[in-house]
């Protein structure tokens, strides 16, 4: 199973030359998944080869323009080319409103169903969950109702130890039950345990999504041991200040999180237009968690690898 | 003085790799003027060399997103960037409720004033009149109400033929009324005739926009006599069914108006994805209108050049 974000804007409000406003594609089991759609978002799937009609689900995290304003224009593309499967999309109240109203202005009447999930403000609950993934979401502190996600893996059935269970001549209907993870008495009193017939479970890995947002320890209790973390890093601390009064984080913040939050990689982005790179960011942030990088448009990361 | 329109984007309503959606920058007598601003308009702008903030005037054609998503993205740049001075932005009656709105929801104050200019359907009027350049709309035939614009330029004063005004010495005041154009009987007598003392006047530049709408002659007489005509040509005579039930036109379409109108030169633009070219459209076009050329995303054309 693959699961991988690619970064498809890692900039802030002010898009730059080399960076877009902010997109992640995330791949997971097969699910694909948008997280925030700023301007020219479809321009980046189709650069980096990401199949616009291949999403299933969209996550918006705040309504700010750098973080939904290419969203109508996904969808309008999504129906002229004929899509006729479903798109749920999660998001702040309010985006169902300004999308639907931006449609009807130009008549556009959709050949495929929306279904919005609309979140409260300081919501914590389950917004997406089938067979092989899950997405939760919880409060992020920014000047507007903003929301971080979690996507994580569930857990799938145990593999056998293959040569076991033919040496054994288990029963079909006990290997359902111990791939399940259960231990089974059958019904000739045979007493089978699950952990001698199957191998240890695959770890279950997990991608946290938050920006925009102040440094805020209320996040890590959501967020802990997640595989990758991206958190956005605005500004470097020399700019602590505006980070405060805009209600963004720097990099030294990011870390902070990463570190308490005891994930294994953090991603930085949603740079600053007032920087020419992310050097000092990183620089910043290693001091303090050393699995640090910085997005930049077009980059592939596989959670896990 | 410098006429000239900058295409940043001539495809239509879904985007391709080379051509982003509509979107004219036009200068004349260094008023700055943005014609449609489909998404990524901003970044276009940004790659060809448009500042932002010399924009004075934005055109909306009509209400399909190809034509207007961009809009809001534009204006919240402008805003980061600190843009104090004000914007006059004309279009179809529903446009300033959009706009806002978007702001609205993203708790986003303009430290700039918007003055919208909110034409009703079939409406012909002046829309922007100034000393040097005057701007008029007229009403083309598309599925929702869709409006042309006219952008001319003002009769200047006449130059004077300066070595004949140093011979006759020639009083101040008779001077300004033969700059005007008019003839001068002095206090003495005199009888002064402007076209003796001043040299013929510059052939007054015109640059009308046709975009998105049908074949439809109640056009050509607004557009008359224009020096360069941009019309769409999103098909060609071969899909001329699609065309009509589009309400769109071919460039057979285009460059009949083009052939009626008495124009110059007819670019084309706004070419469907469906077509890997556009040397149909021309071959087309110049079967009925010789100086015809189709639009390319960074082509700059100078109006009567």
């Amino acid at each position: 199973m693959i699961f991988s974000v690619t970064i498809l804007g890692s900039g802030s409000a002010v898009p730059t030359p080399s960076r877009f406003p902010t997109a992640q594609f995330v791949s997971c089991n097969n699910r694909n998944i948008l997280i925030d759609c700023g301007e020219g978002t479809q321009f980046q799937m189709r650069k980096y080869g990401v199949k616009i009609q291949s999403l299933q689900v969209i996550l918006i995290s705040h309504l700010h323009g750098d973080h939904f304003f290419g969203l109508v224009g996904l969808i309008s593309t999504m129906h002229l080319l004929g899509r006729n499967s479903g798109l749920r999309i999660v998001g702040p109240k309010g985006l169902e409103e300004i999308i639907r109203s931006q449609l009807e202005i130009g008549h556009r009447k959709l050949d495929f169903e929306i279904e919005f999930k609309l979140l409260e403000k300081g919501e914590i609950s389950s917004v997406y969950d089938d067979k092989l993934i899950e997405i939760h979401t919880f409060p992020l502190n920014h000047k507007v109702p903003t929301h971080g996600y979690l996507i994580k893996e569930k857990p799938t059935e145990l593999n056998l130890k293959k040569q076991k269970v033919l040496d054994f001549q288990i029963p079909l209907a006990v290997i359902h039950q111990l791939k399940a993870g259960k231990d089974v008495l059958d019904e000739q009193g045979r007493y089978w345990k699950f952990k001698e017939f199957t191998l240890p479970p695959k770890k279950l890995l997990s991608y946290a999504y938050c920006s925009d947002t102040k440094f805020d320890e209320r996040i890590i209790e959501h967020i802990t041991g997640s595989t990758v973390l991206y958190h956005e890093a605005t500004f470097i601390e020399k700019d602590k200040l505006r980070a405060k009064k805009t209600f963004h984080s720097t990099a030294n913040d990011a870390a902070t999180i990463a570190l308490k939050s005891n994930v294994q990689k953090l991603i930085m982005g949603h740079i600053s237009a007032r920087y020419s790179n992310e050097l000092e960011h990183l620089k910043e942030a290693r001091n303090v968690f050393e699995n640090s990088i910085f997005a930049k448009d077009g980059m592939m990361i596989e959670i896990g690898k």
